[in-house]
């Protein structure tokens, strides 16, 4: 079992790294672009047979607490 | 459209962030977890109408050449 956090600015705050990769994409002759924005991705892997509804739980509490700065950031949680 | 890349870690690299992440769960007390990847994370707004293919073949080139270092690093573009 995987559980999958994508941890992004929020799209009031600004985003430079985005910023950056956006206009060296333009740079490169791409103009289909309108918005990047660059966040972190972490990977969980679960021991088998662990109870979703736990580990839905825990990583909620650890996006929120260490993983992610709620005042600028959005997180979303994945289990699969 | 969105096209997102998804950027790990190759599985043979040392990935300290992921091992601190792992530590940290147990250390809350949530033995679940058998493993941690830290990666990054690039959402791209396409706009309306834009090629698929033409997205794909230049963001694929992108993600191989500056947003990721194939030496160290997978990435997964995906665009939806």
């Amino acid at each position: 079992m995987k559980a999958k956090i994508i941890i992004t600015p929020k799209k009031a705050v600004l985003d430079p790294q985005g910023k950056v990769v956006e206009n060296t994409l333009i740079h490169m002759g791409y103009q289909g672009v309108t918005g990047v924005h660059v966040g972190k991705y972490v990977e969980i892997d679960l021991a088998p047979g662990t109870d979703r509804e736990t580990a839905k739980a825990t990583l909620n509490e650890a996006a929120h607490k260490f993983l992610s700065n709620p005042v600028i950031e959005d997180y979303r949680l994945e289990i699969e």
